[in-house]
């Protein structure tokens, strides 16, 4: 079993520097309860709701930035992995929504947002290439950023790339839902979870920021469908979870999540062995 | 709106006449009740719990059976339209877990299940081709078949061929869950409206066949993805549906659900503005 955790933080737009710091710390009590995997919501370092394109530059950070440092120095104490959202400048200056992926080694990988949310279009470029599934101590973890959940398409491909767990930092804008119903988004992860037969952990944020109240949804979900940690007054969401069920996809003595795709149909990814060579880093 | 209705029956392996007539009868029944669509349960004719190729090949009938012209004379009262499943002998031979979509002109469409669940693999052929939208009196009807909706594949497909509403005709097989929690398959459906803004009619069977017991979990479910008719001791879901609403993909002034798929990244069928020449029928 892996102990995962994703801590609901408040970013304040404009708070750069008490931002990272507050990160930083989340990390740091995630490593202290021994968890293996910490996840953070999207754009932890900068907030969300910016104002313009120039406030969202001026909040922007490379990826050799000192906090991703920073956090491999909390996640080498525990053989540990970090993932959470940044606001990015790229080398070209373009602006990405992006998750950083950190381990003991430092920075692993870098996604980009490939599915933009409504005034994310006016300040952020898209991303151009799939999210990566990085092979790592705790097990092979994929990214995924919030409105790109919504795509079928994506948790496909990080299942049939060989994700054990998609890490998804969001900012979910809280929207009506019926009584008793769980927020829509985490509806969708249980359902990305339960066909492809893998676990998904999902760090929103908290509170409200610019007028935009946030859902406070993080949600832990095994590679059964079902939510096994939902976050909670304390903002955050940490459970065990079975990693190693996600690599069996048999649902039957004759059926199988991704075998029985019928991509002769409709196309998709072919299925292949996971290994080092087409796993990033 | 549109007075859709789910009949949860329990067929009874080798009652092929009897089986027929109760579905007619449920047929009569949702059309006294004014139901614009009806939705029958998988392999309704037949029942599902085969002992062997055999005993399904003697249930199998073939397309130009009588019962789907006694479906079509109670379609013709309400210009209504059926969607219900059975055991399909081909022409040549070979048997298909299929389903017949039904209006007051006739047979429009037979739709060969493409992902088969366990045994049936032994006695079934795979369809070969992807699942019809029909543009009907109710508007454009999709179709899928039980374990066809645990591929996202397939009810993306049937969004971006233009379906309003998939109607499900499906047998589950009962199957634990968490106290409190919905069938899995229901959680799917939900996922699936609402990443495609489309509406998902689930026909489920009931009782207990061969020790084989069904969940018994027909939902309706809208293009916002709350389920808004579940059957109860009756065997019944019958609600309203505004499938109008299936029509408008924006999500935000700046956001579509088809439209912002990034098929230059993970493939899959762009967007054609629906019209006779690519429905069928």
């Amino acid at each position: 079993m892996t102990l995962i955790s994703c801590r609901q933080l408040a970013p304040s737009v404009g708070e750069l520097t008490a931002n990272a710091e507050m990160a930083t710390a989340a990390v740091r009590s995630a490593l202290d309860e021994r968890a293996a995997l910490v996840v953070l919501p999207e754009l932890v370092t900068s907030g969300y709701v910016f104002s313009d394109r120039a406030e969202a530059e001026s909040l922007a950070i490379a990826s050799d930035h000192w906090l991703f440092a920073r956090w491999s120095e909390e996640a080498r104490r525990g053989d540990a992995v970090v993932v959470g959202g940044f606001c990015e400048r790229a080398a070209d200056g373009r602006l990405y929504n992006s998750a950083a992926v950190v381990d003991g080694s430092g920075l692993r990988a870098v996604y980009r947002k490939t599915h933009l949310w409504y005034r994310e279009k006016l300040w952020f470029e898209h991303g151009a290439a799939l999210p990566p599934v990085l092979d790592t101590a705790v097990g092979r973890i994929g990214v995924a950023i919030c409105y790109d959940l919504e795509f079928p398409e994506i948790t496909r491909h990080l299942a049939v790339a060989g994700a054990d767990l998609i890490a998804v930092p969001t900012n979910w804008p809280l929207v009506d839902r019926p009584p008793g119903e769980r927020p829509p988004e985490v509806v969708i992860a249980m359902a990305a979870a339960r066909s492809n037969r893998i676990a998904i952990a999902c760090c929103d944020r908290t509170g409200t920021e610019r007028g935009q109240k946030w859902t406070g949804g993080s949600t832990i979900i095994g590679a059964d469908g079902w939510p096994l940690a939902v976050a909670g007054d304390d903002d955050v969401a940490t459970g065990d979870v079975d990693l190693e069920a996600a690599r069996d996809k048999r649902l039957s003595d004759m059926n199988d999540a991704l075998d029985d795709r019928r991509i002769d149909l409709y196309g998709g990814p072919a299925l292949a062995a996971p290994t080092p060579a087409n796993l990033v880093g």
